[in-house]
């Protein structure tokens, strides 16, 4: 017969839904209650961030997801949410699509080809569906627009410190997941869902153990990337240091994590070069940048509730290479808040911001925005 | 161990496919058979009537949706047959996007976060997937583009309620689903998939009571909505009657469903107060609109054949906020034709359209376009 | 009762994970190893060869199929690395989606409605999933962006010859799977996810048959198609042999497929009309288009690992409808390299290409390049 399953390599198959699973998660926001100032705003954490703003997607994510082979995982995360233009919103757009071949029986070695977060700190790690405030701190995140490139990467991790990465998200203290105690990787350098500017790969490195005391866990990390980046959006007549816009750019972190065992602390700093716009010469140059945050929290558990307040605070002094012509930032900015879950499916977080942010390019050469706002997320877990 | 189960607040998990669902359903139109006016179509009914077209996807929509908790549902059902810009086709944009939070443990009192129909009309919220016309009533569908937006609505009906809802859509009767006895909600009100235009959102109400005379069910309905809306894509030279081109935006429908049993009956009507573009003074005015429709029908079931022949006529006068200018509209237009299922899977249109609609902007000061044509679609339901 | 099951059509539900599956691929390149000359590069292809270009996804897919009723196949494939604009990557847009309705019990005469691919072709119909060289060949494929177009289709084949389509594929020596024995069908002709650019739809005809040989299997083919196509993209002062840029689009090919066990050939060649820039009146023309290619394979298995060294040479000599200006070619590439599979879900490609092009359009006039380079694929299949 032709269907000889004789001469075929095919075992006898796995059902689909048992290889392949689906999950999501969705986050709805309204940022307008006690606004002091609409002109302040911050693109890269959330576009209904002041201006003419309502209610607003700003994730709709649907994850498929699955260890298809005892050596393969694949994780394709398309988010929902994302504009393809200015007014043509919630179309889909990968965030993830990467998939992991393990080199030893324990997948204690990983190479990951594809496009997956750079493991470039811990907050840009964990995911946003565990994070607690709304937004990434500017400083760390300024490094990479959605935290992702397009790459190969390898990370070690030995196979219990492998289940204890997946008990500190599994156990809801908001790790990171698992991006090796030891993560190397080759990246275009042009961040999520754009195109090489040049030819010429960025690297990255990073170490990051989480210890354990007792029943607490504590975990420390150290990270840097370099490379060439090439500024992709530049007003007219803004002048470059050279005729492709490209720069240096490279910065290294370090990162304490005290996972909230019901108390919290997390904080994170980095330093490095890149480009950044100048207003005074209306160019873009190549300058230093330094920031970070402190965050603490209190996870307090009453039935099946859980709520979390919080206090963080954060700093960053440095251009923002994937915005228009580099844009400058000086940003300082107080958070406090909580986030309730009256059931693991549904979450609420609410924040009071004050906010100081400097933000500079050729359109808006002088722009300092100060002001105050509470700021609101319902979420589903799917 | 660190993956100490009794420390996670996990119960024992439920495998993902038995709590979130996939379905879906595609359509397939051609408008081309017995065209007697090319240059008749209608934008917000289907692209693909009038002009150069052929085989065209009206809708592919695949719908992920599941009771993730006993309190909290989801919805997510994105369509894979919208423009990202006018050459780029078929992309995945955005339909329904909410989730529902029960307030009481038999959810008669659910609290929906996010994209979903606003709660206007009848005809507005039963789905494409089941409603007999190709197109909706532009008298009401000019509400909202998609019938859609985001924002914050609440629902109530009584348990009993609920399954008769339910019971309406899976006996075939085509309902409209369970949009609550009693609805309210706040939303943005630039319609489905727009930023908000201003800092103020729209506010709805809508009652609807499905009464059961022995074997029959009719159910009528009331509903209004009132906000501002900015009217977004307006053509150069354009005024408007302030700098920001915002309007009152406010309507008041009556609908009354007699369900196929096998003879249905649907009216629906409405009148308001909108955006419309005047092509004597060039500019957009705040005018008054109505509209409606009244449509018949017939259920024929033979074995698993259902055969439903259906008259409508339906009629506008008004404008289309969503639209270049504010589009001013006069429709008159008679629709016969019938539904046939060969089996549960596959559905097949056919109708006869006779036209008449008036629709000018700045572009088309005089626009008035007549004629009939004959209209197919081919839809699966998966 | 209102949900009084006998008075619904509803059988014993099937559960939607037993009627619907979900698969998929995806595929990351690297085209800078070795590469001699940065200019070359071919759109259709491969848009991260040449250029500044590093890893690129070629192909994220996730597809949704299943018989949904014993009469009807669904089949949804979007891709998630399709652009949405030049610097909006990685969106999801629809490759396939289409359904067949069985016109017999054993679905011998399938109806199929939907975008898919034209049944021209054998390469054309083959997956990328399966193909061995990167890209198809320029003589064939570019009778069809993205191989498809949306329309009605009608196929035949015997059940026994189904099932050989069938096992052609699962055995692992890469079929085209079933476009049946006999294949016709209407379509619009301005290919994948764009608009008809006439009334007029093109028309298909195919006949292919997988005869067996002992262990052997041959296939044999013949297709051609006709219509008008209208070039979409004309650079300014580009003059058209008329005002609408219609030009006859017609050609005929055969095909020969020895399939892989383990000695592999396959060779295929068309000739055909269609639009073609021409330099010296910088206008399109109605050229004469003629191309092929040849390639022979052999498939090594070891243990669990498939092995399989290859050598492709391919030309063109014509026009491509959906590029600006209907850019003229002349291609004449060789090719040789290796797929290696490790395991089912992951496969490697790596091939050496020295490639002649020459590809004209108002822009670039005069554009000949030369080169060599070697190109890498990492593939994983879910």
């Amino acid at each position: 017969q032709d269907a000889d399953s004789a001469r075929t390599r095919k075992a006898k198959p796995i059902e689909w839904f048992r290889k392949i699973s689906l999950r999501g998660y969705a986050q709805i926001r309204y940022n307008k209650l006690l606004e002091t100032n609409p002109d302040l705003g911050c693109e890269q954490c959330d576009k209904s961030w002041g201006g003419d703003n309502g209610f607003f997607f700003r994730r709709i994510r649907l994850i498929v997801f699955g260890q298809v082979h005892e050596r393969v995982y694949v994780y394709i995360q398309p988010d929902f949410a994302s504009s393809a233009s200015s007014s043509a919103m919630n179309f889909a757009q990968i965030r993830d699509a990467y998939f992991d071949v393990g080199l030893d029986k324990d997948n204690q070695w990983r190479l990951r080809f594809g496009q997956s977060k750079v493991p470039y700190g811990f907050e840009n790690l964990q995911s946003s569906q565990n994070r607690i405030p709304l937004d990434r701190n500017d400083g760390i995140n300024s490094a990479l627009s959605n935290e992702r490139d397009i790459g190969v990467f390898v990370y070690w991790a030995p196979k219990k410190i492998r289940e204890r990465f997946s008990y500190l998200v599994s156990s809801g203290v908001k790790g990171s997941g698992d991006y090796g105690v030891v993560g190397f990787g080759m990246f275009n350098g042009q961040t999520a869902n754009r195109n090489e500017g040049n030819d010429q790969p960025h690297v990255v490195a990073r170490v990051s153990y989480p210890f354990r005391f007792g029943e607490q866990y504590i975990e420390p990390g150290l990270q840097a990337y370099r490379g060439k980046a090439v500024v992709g959006s530049v007003s007219e007549d803004v002048a470059g240091i050279n005729p492709d816009f490209e720069y240096l750019d490279q910065r290294v972190a370090a990162s304490l994590v005290v996972y909230p065992q019901p108390f919290g602390l997390m904080a994170e700093y980095n330093v490095g070069t890149g480009p950044e716009y100048d207003p005074a010469t209306n160019s873009i140059q190549s300058k230093d940048l330094k920031g970070g945050y402190v965050m603490a929290s209190y996870m307090a558990r009453l039935q099946e509730h859980v709520f979390i307040p919080f206090v963080r605070h954060h700093y960053y002094n440095g251009g923002k290479k994937h915005e228009l012509d580099a844009r400058s930032y000086r940003v300082n900015e107080w958070e406090i808040g909580a986030e309730w879950q009256p059931f693991k499916a549904f979450e609420v977080v609410a924040m009071y911001t004050v906010s100081s942010r400097r933000y500079v390019d050729a359109a808006r050469p002088t722009n300092f925005q100060e002001g105050s706002l509470v700021r609101l997320q319902f979420q589903v877990n799917l």
